[in-house]
């Protein structure tokens, strides 16, 4: 449940006031180059302290516990832990009186019988999205320098220009989502399988592991929906497989074509918005005013693109590791 | 790779114009009633025939060849199979120098070096999804009476009303596209399992093995990245979860909320239109003018309804059999 | 659970007195040349009317449902199924009272609520192992030429000679057991998963599916339990892995180490035996005599050899798949 | 590859001389009382210090990183590391030359193209199983009171008393081996999963990735071939279940019955023994006299009961959580 991937295999573990959060990743071929300093650029990418993301420090080191030797991968499990020092439990303990709209914390409490880490959403935390950055970093190198994952904001609270969605966000006194678009470009024709893991399938489980995911397309995507036949399909043009147009998102029948592979997600506004909202107090079974306490990003899509990519590499690392396998066709 | 599920596991296999196409379930409990008969609705709703579909008769009589005994599920893993009767294949075997666009075609013979069955499409073919149809309906007796999976036509090519946008496509003698939305009520709380295992992750992996699905958002989907937090949060109203609005579609942190699981596809137009195209020759090298041959529907999308309904149900049931598990919460 | 394999998966279902037996399969390169005629020399060898089996006629043909067009694998799924003609039911109906010793008739009862085709042992019937030997002869296309799979009675009833042993049995009017020891010659060096996925733990694993086997040892096996350290080490002579000696079997830490691959598995007794037994009589609750009808074979044992190759060559090809990734060792 | 088990998932990663050893366990149900202090008996029954067992002192202090809070499971993944505090790897960097029989050397640098940690055995390192008692623990909680597994050493160097096997071995300055019987009371009826996950497939599957294991058995096991069938049924005795003998060890048709489930496994000798060994200098390319340095066990054997409870345990726990479905008979 807490893993995906068949061949590169990530497991994820962790709290956000725990003692740790990581990720656990089978299927690492040996010899890739590999150190510390190697997941810092995209950890980076991910933290805190932009305009519109919380100003708590996060301390986001990722040390290697294993897999690895003189720095090269070794082919055996690769385990990387974020330790937790920088966390205030207090703040949390006083607030299971509402379960926050928008948060798990109700839902998680009916599924573990109260068993559940409850501080600062626990194993539902946003904070575990550091071991899909970790496990992208990783998938980046098996992918290599021939493909691209590039993931942007196309839009914030509505708005084509991040900046101004965000000055908006700001001067509402509310949070807000976004959309994000990631192309990978240099892909080789082929990944993907019939019938239920296919490219679409496949980066779209992977996709809405990301909390506040509530929507994703390819290509044209919602709009192939209002599109007719011939406007719709995409005229193959050589023998390498190039359309004229790519309204597939660069995927046909499930599998990669050859053109660039596109997909927009939509983010939610974040559920920790600082306007006071009107929810259920458990305790005393009325519905009441309740604020969120403490500093959260106005608008989580600002952190979404890294962790976008690093989501789309992991699932694109498991296909070619897939097809690498000598004997998709038969050789004998 | 053509399989779905963990405890109830779905196999698919067959070809458009081999012997058969047919699936294979592990995982079902024992004592379920279960007969032909059962099939029949579901498969009857999916057929060709409707205004906008192609005449084709399809023979779409489901023989039940293990698994069953006395018209009850045995615990076993059941193997439904279609034989397939009514194949012309010579129709098929000239088109292999124009590989249709929108189709698995090009990929197909790419990554299986020629071997692909490709007459009609193989394994890529529509005709495939009698396989989930045939698991739906059990899947569904699973679920039991008290949880409704009902999916219906939003839009086509465009238009509220599924007859007017057929007609347009029928006026402008190409396909169209639509929009399906499917609705579950009934769940119980806590289905889903973080992280990867998440309510919209494996809806949207079983999903996007539906052909001509181009997209997928839950609750208010595409529309809440524009939303702001206050307005986008579903305010809890009482023990039970009920929630005054219903913007998160039924699933919060990736788990069923107890409000009904809501969520849309996008469905590109058929690629196969009666219109001319414009495409590769794979003979020549040359872009040449192409048509598809044959009778097909013009809006595939007005099948999509049962088959969406069939992949939800399927892997909800396999939800429902994990938690199902009386230790969720240990007792002992 | 009715599945086997990771890259090379195949999935068995069927009842001895239900509509079929049968086997599907994913993960199957494209391009394997595959016809009904590859099958019929190993299922012959499995077959019934030898001395000491049962003159029973089964009708063992293998259909081709999926997955192979002109005669060669298509890389889609392949489905092969046994129909089930011979079988008079009517002869179980009555043995419900007492569950066969040695059979799984109680467990299946107690485990499925009664509602297990329990006619001739059901989904645990002998029959299935139709499907091991069909799944079998694709595995071994996989290894191909240079890898073979060879397993040979060494023992039946404790005497080498297994036409004398069987001789003892007819005399005894009684079932008796045996040994079947496998080899495997032309593996690769490196076949095999740290940490869960040995060698010996997948071959075990498959071999214990087998019904009657009660046993497996690789190499000296229970005998390296009595050998000094020196004496059972196998002493490397050359780059190429040979070794002095084989104890180990051909595996160590769990992998291939380039020498012949040898197991030998203990098969217990057939549990139908001739002779009466006393046992509970479940309707009268007493422990009562009984006598199982009908013929069946003295010495199971006879009928393992082909089928213990077929799973050995199932586990093979799996690892082999694996193995033959390119980027086993990375390079980009 | 590193992992184990369906809805107990098992993952394990780490090295003899690397950070850390530890495992990642997914599936666990919330509420389950688990403290650092739950781990120590085991842990301790497992250690080096014995006769026999090698003096160097191993820190072996279960570190819990995730799935823990207020001392009970969450329901998340539990992660427990093991630092690797008392490791001097420049004993092991000189030894490369010589890949050392019986280990795992030649064939992990074969498979991994020299980039494995070949430091104390690296990931094959015997350290590893420190991973599946730790597993083993939690396992037996999930077994719960009710049911005992239970492992004691048969037989060390062919002599049935193991400190006479173990003077034996002093003596004769060579490492020995030895048989380990575990037996398991309280088990339900109808634990096993047809067709391939048996009980003796699961439980095979885990053994064997205990290191030094090289036969199992179960029940009468080998000797069962060399019975006549009367001999060898176990009589039913009464509705529970009970037979009068348990020559099937607990297990028929692959499933529980009800009485013990009893397995013996075959330890080979160290291969790390003191005396003097004749194998391939890969340096030099010839056959030379090679000798292990450093102080190991010089029987393996005398540390296997624990490890093989934890096993077990952990394919058992699997197993009870798939039969605690409440729907194995379907109810709605």
């Amino acid at each position: 449940m807490n893993s995906f991937g068949r061949l590169f295999r990530v497991n994820v573990f962790g709290e956000s006031h725990g003692a740790s959060v990581g990720v656990n990743i089978d299927g690492i071929p040996a010899g890739i180059p590999l150190t510390q300093e190697d997941f810092l650029p995209d950890l980076e990418r991910r933290k805190a302290g932009a305009k519109g993301t919380t100003p708590r420090k996060e301390e986001d080191l990722p040390f290697i516990k294993s897999g690895v030797f003189n720095d090269h991968t070794t082919g055996a499990p690769i385990t990387i832990l974020f330790e937790n020092n920088n966390t205030r439990s207090t703040d949390y303990e006083k607030l299971r009186e509402f379960p926050r709209p928008g948060h798990a914390d109700f839902v998680a409490t009916h599924k573990y019988g109260g068993f559940e880490d409850y501080r600062g959403g626990g194993h539902f935390s946003g904070r575990l999205t550091l071991n899909l950055v970790a496990a992208g970093v990783i998938a980046k190198k098996i992918l290599g320098p021939g493909i691209s994952v590039k993931a942007t904001l196309k839009e914030v609270a509505g708005l084509p220009d991040a900046e101004q969605g965000l000055e908006a966000a700001i001067a509402a006194k509310d949070s807000v989502g976004g959309i994000v678009e990631c192309v990978v470009e240099g892909l080789p024709i082929g990944l993907g399988e019939p019938f239920f893991d296919s490219v679409e399938s496949t980066i779209a489980h992977a996709v809405f592991s990301i909390p506040a995911i509530k929507g994703i397309e390819f290509g044209a995507g919602f709009a192939a929906a209002r599109m007719k036949g011939v406007e719709h399909n995409d005229a193959i043009l050589d023998a390498s497989g190039k359309t004229a147009t790519n309204h597939a998102g660069g995927v046909v029948g499930g599998i990669t074509n050859g053109n660039p592979l596109v997909f927009r997600v939509a983010v939610k506004p974040t559920s920790s918005t600082p306007k006071e909202q009107h929810t259920l107090n458990i305790k005393s079974g009325e519905v009441e005013n309740f604020s969120v306490k403490g500093r959260h990003d106005l608008c989580i899509a600002l952190r979404v693109p890294v962790v976008l990519e690093a989501v789309a590499a992991m699932a694109l690392a498991d296909f070619m590791l897939l097809e690498q396998r000598s004997n998709r066709v038969f050789k004998n």
